[in-house]
């Protein structure tokens, strides 16, 4: 019997989930929609569904071992999700023992931006390294810190939440009130706010408000609504050489290079590597980070720490995350 | 032969050291003057002399079994001193080995802040806790960090200096400078600009230049110079009913408590325990900094940390530290 486990990975819009071996390899995978408005006693069984018939027929030669899952606001520690912002599920739901029960195997449950930490330690970019970071740039800014060559924790769960950490900052001793952009998570100035794929949009915005009539009406930004712009409409724009988007990028990366050397100042990682929608921009967001973060990185830490692109972007990288968590559950 | 270890603590100004036993109890302890300007190999021989001196009368009913030392820009994972600011040691200081070989027992170094967040958790108010952090508000604001159970040093053996975390911060995304105060780092805004005991007197003075002149002139604070001023005369002043004293706590309360919401972000500690020269001031800075920290702290955060100070402050913590690490060396 070969061993596999099954990673799933919960997003607001769709769960995806996939068969995964010892090498990384995914066997099969499946997607079903989440269904954000729907109450988790409707979710469970359509997962269950889904993910028995994805591994019926591997029962015969195949030993499902665990299962790993990544999910919003999921507590390791507990193995439930808690509140989730952009979900329907009242409270705290017990979703690893509610699967464990199901599979009757170990089950573990860590949030998206852990996994995919998770997942670069075992199969990406980060494979033999025991300090690092993955830096989510999606809806918002997740990150997954590993210390040690575990996954930071803390002391109930939730640590690691550096897309919270604030970016405008506490204005000097002069300024006592928080400034910047207001955040979902109701206070002001968080990095997500700046640095993500909604965050540039912002910025976008906030550019046409700022910059000389003639460079908003020269850039194919001003053909947007905030609804329709996105992170990858905005790298179209860029490598077609609207002036504009290309500050967007500069800007958001001098904030996330900033952000990154305070982080390392902290962490003091191997590595730091970008994942998601954002990253997807190549050069147009890392080189502004990169020259941001050389300019204020402290000097005992330069040269110590590499920004880098995840390994696992063009592959299914939520499934092999959850995945990892899965395996370290049996290892 | 009971087990005894040495603990020193290597400071600008002064080494002191001590012979401390299991129990965390200083046996005995002596000072020299650590001579800043002298080169290492004119101090290591004063520092033989005077803790073998102090060890003598134990060498028949005690067993030295290690020694743990704190000191400025002092790498655990190599045991060297490198580019300490304050002090005129040349380069990188193999200090740990030149110890070892002295003594013959295991030797471990670490920075001041590390080494108190080992005595804390040792012997302080951190004993039983696997998550938490000490913050030293001296000349300069040092983070010991511990995860897991464990210091965190990460890559390179520097990590936790959230002192060099900017507090100013990028302003938005329309100012792509670092605003705030000059640092010795060579950078600005970092929170240990605000926050020490020399940057509340920075603060004290910029309400001099901020607030009305009947408040100035009202002020204690027209007394001193910049070299005279200090945090415990500044915390008399503000005891006296001083407004102006009085608003330099709180602005730096306000500092703090932000900058303690943010680390909670990143690492959830079970508690956030503060030490030194500031310190000291009580709930004069405690007060400010429990009312930003509630304010900002991430809602998923919320009375899961708790503000407190050292339960060492009024012993020889340095010692007590440098001997927590000097007894890890053996466990």
């Amino acid at each position: 019997m070969t061993p596999i486990v099954l990673g799933i990975d919960i997003g607001g819009t769709n769960t995806v989930f996939g068969i995964v071996d010892e090498h990384g390899a995914c066997l099969a995978d499946g997607t079903i929609p989440t269904r954000a408005q729907e109450p988790v006693e409707h979710f469970l069984p359509r997962l269950f569904d889904a993910t028995e018939h994805l591994l019926e027929p591997f029962a015969a030669t195949h030993a499902l071992k665990s299962v790993g899952i990544g999910a919003p606001n999921a507590n390791y520690y507990t193995g439930t999700v808690e509140h989730p912002p952009n979900l329907n599920w009242q409270g705290v739901t017990p979703l690893a023992a509610s699967i464990r029960e199901r599979f009757g195997v170990p089950t573990a449950l860590t949030n998206d931006a852990n996994a995919a930490a998770l997942g670069e330690g075992l199969y990406g970019a980060a494979r033999g390294m025991k300090n690092f970071m993955v830096i989510t740039l999606g809806t918002g800014l997740g990150s997954g810190i590993v210390v040690n060559g575990d996954v930071l924790y803390g002391a109930d769960g939730f640590a690691g939440e550096l897309g919270h950490v604030t970016a405008s900052g506490v204005q000097g001793a002069s300024n006592l009130m928080l400034t910047g952009r207001q955040c979902g998570c109701g206070r002001r100035g968080c990095l997500e706010t700046y640095v993500s794929a909604t965050g540039i949009c912002r910025t976008a915005f906030e550019l046409v408000a700022e910059l000389s009539t003639e460079t908003v009406m020269a850039s194919g930004v001003r053909a947007f609504t905030f609804e329709t712009l996105s992170a990858a409409e905005l790298a179209r724009l860029a490598h077609s050489g609207d002036a504009l988007a290309n500050e967007a990028f500069k800007r958001t990366g001098t904030v996330l290079g900033v952000s990154m050397a305070n982080a390392v100042a902290a962490f003091s990682p191997e590595a730091i590597i970008f994942f998601g929608g954002l990253a997807n921009a190549g050069d147009l967001i890392l080189r502004p980070t990169q020259a941001a973060f050389d300019a204020h990185v402290l000097t005992i830490f330069k040269g110590t720490t590499k920004l880098m692109f995840s390994a696992l972007m063009s592959s299914n990288a939520a499934v092999l995350g959850a995945s990892a968590l899965a395996w370290k559950e049996v290892a």
